[in-house]
């Protein structure tokens, strides 16, 4: 089954924003056994998008479009497609109501322009938006599927996930069952080398390999009838694995490094703190996205001048002098002096140097302490990262998350 | 003159990668008065490689690709390209001499494979490469124009500035201009109807609007013979949005809210702290994220349980039991008590039900409080909010930098 994804919005044409929603489908659709053929992009204009609706269900089985579902009047995907397909638009009853709800709620009015995004084609399938108030649609067509998704990927993400996702599922008579086994601390070279034997006999399960962001994740997959008989397929491949890489495997359930930490927290019911510095607080509020954090965080410190290192946690004045605000013996203290102030089982810091500027000869961007705190005392470990601003920031949190892991693991 | 940009690489269609290939060049071209029409993306496979390129070629003046220029059996995109367009493929002596001094530079042998880099179609401009063995080309045929550039964005980004650009600024006689008005507190389609006559009666500038989460901006463009009169043409339309829209515009820079707050900030020499609950640091890290913002960022509490809330910024057990944490007066004493804590000019506090659990019928989930203290005195502001955790978390930081500009604008 061939997919295109049909990228709708002037706002892709001008590069004020990446087509990372084509991204996101993309990684995904390998779940349910589809393949993506093309990506193509056209801007709010209506003969040129139905053009390449046209083309794209010519030469794909399921077109994929994303954006231009909204109220404006630039926002023409569902009435250029409908046309291109002969449908008449109608209105959604459940979609109108829930407009409605959602203006009366947020106590603000509805201007008459919003109505038309409870318009649909007819005889499509509706995929209710729970973060918007344009609702997708679903339409099955001579053999062909197109599905309308909107643009934001706030709300394109959930509804792909509770829509297509099941939606290719029931489709395909088999499944695909995956695991996917998460890996921090090794790079994916030396992962690759280190089960190559493993990848190079794959046939079912297969294996695949990618890299994010500071870390590496295996997709191990095998096709069957059922559930069952795809665990039983993958527990070998899956245990060899693991077994190869040791505790560098923090997750084989798709968990991510810092929900795996807390878990472990609230399994052991501990409580923490953290103290940031060059993070600016990113740590403390990628672990509060998760729901129900509560039972472990307690409170986080960002303490980004020195005065509030020695204000918040008793960092030394003589420490911050001798050994500089990013060094060690300040990250140790800034750990030390949380777990006390917040009076929390754990206390991690991070301190370091996140770039552009501030980088010297000794400690260049990209140098990052990061300690750790408990009953039984405070150790540290030094990394070196490179990258800009931005991903010196990120991987120093999942280092965070991962020395958390491996202390109260 | 329409552009089609056309990426070639699997690596895209399996989701590994975005892409920012499209949205750079897209970005750019504006500058030299050209228009991009469409974004395609195809996998390294010469029939689809040849059917895209085909296809772009008859609805499109310019055609851009990036991406197969490399040394591998997968890179296939000036073979394929140039046998299209009936041209034989010729060693470039310049680039063949480039390799050789390459591989002999960085002690490697060079394989066979590489010299394929050096062939290029039969009568194109070399695009030299600084940045990679890969050298671009460009292709005048027919009245339309082919640009190769390759796919690693360190290699892309260099040539497309040192070649592409001056191309078309000498083949151009005009330029395209933009304003980029960015609005916050006005949904997308009131803020339609408040404009609803400009965006009608558009011809030179043109507006388009597009909402990003909890925001909007309104792209203002003239087409023009020079920077000057551009922005000549522009300023009529954009002052009479602005003044139509009010202190909802925050920016006609394209400067982001949170770096209009720290600007602010640093230019009035003011301090600042951040007292977050829901965010969690979201607020302080976004904020931490701009280099040099410790110009004005003092610290940040995280105060995620009432007991931090009470011991680091002073919040009264009293008020947490009577008016509860999600409250107003909550929210005024933890951003009283963050002032105070942290000696800063300026503290604001957030204290909301993010979700998915948590809510009761009086305060629902996305109810949030955000307040603002400084010497004269505190602030807060309530608000109601739809969507997901993440959603609620995100714009919730986006209303906590809008008070911050509003009060020391």
């Amino acid at each position: 089954m061939m997919v295109e994804i049909l990228a709708v919005g002037t706002e892709l044409l001008m590069g004020q924003i990446s087509n990372t929603n084509a991204q996101y489908i993309s990684a995904r659709l390998p779940e349910v056994g589809v393949g993506v053929y093309y990506h193509s992009v056209v801007g709010d204009n209506p003969d040129r998008l139905k053009a390449s609706f046209k083309l794209a269900l010519e030469r794909a089985d399921v077109v994929i479009t994303t954006g231009g579902l909204g109220p404006t009047k630039d926002d023409l995907t569902k009435e250029t497609i409908a046309s291109e397909l002969g449908l008449e638009m109608a209105l959604d009853k459940p979609s109108y109501d829930s407009l409605i709800e959602h203006f009366s709620k947020s106590n603000r009015p509805m201007t008459q322009n919003n109505v038309k995004q409870a318009y649909l084609p007819e005889g499509s399938t509706v995929l209710t938006n729970r973060n918007g108030t344009a609702p997708g649609c679903l339409v099955e067509t001579n053999g062909k599927v197109v599905i309308m998704l909107p643009g934001p990927p706030s709300e394109m993400k959930p509804m792909f996930s509770e829509w297509v996702i099941p939606y290719f599922m029931k489709k395909n008579g088999y499944l695909l069952v995956s695991k996917f086994i998460r890996i921090f601390g090794i790079g994916e070279s030396a992962m690759e080398e280190m089960i190559m034997d493993i990848i190079d006999n794959q046939t079912n399960p297969t294996i695949a390999p990618y890299a994010k962001e500071g870390e590496v994740t295996l997709r191990v997959t095998a096709m069957c009838k059922s559930n069952e008989e795809g665990l039983k397929l993958l527990e070998p491949t899956v245990n060899e694995i693991m077994k190869r890489l040791g505790s560098a495997v923090y997750s084989t359930d798709n968990e991510e490094l810092h929900e795996v930490a807390a878990r472990l927290l609230i399994e052991q019911n501990k409580t923490i703190a953290f103290a940031e510095s060059c993070t600016g607080g990113l740590a403390a509020a990628k672990f509060a996205s998760i729901p129900g954090v509560s039972a472990c965080l307690d409170r986080g410190y960002v303490t980004y001048s020195n005065r509030a290192k020695m204000e918040e946690l008793g960092v030394s004045e003589e420490t911050l002098r001798t050994h500089g605000a990013v060094s060690s013996q300040t990250a140790l203290e800034m750990a030390e002096g949380a777990r006390k102030a917040a009076g929390t089982d754990i206390a991690v810091s991070v301190t370091g140097i996140a770039g552009p500027d501030g980088g010297t000869e000794d400690k260049p961007v990209g140098t990052v302490f990061i300690a750790i705190s408990d009953k039984n005392g405070s150790e540290f470990k030094q990394i070196k990262l490179r990258g800009n601003r931005e991903k010196i920031r990120n991987v120093s949190t999942l280092h965070i998350y991962d020395i958390i892991r491996r202390k109260i693991m």
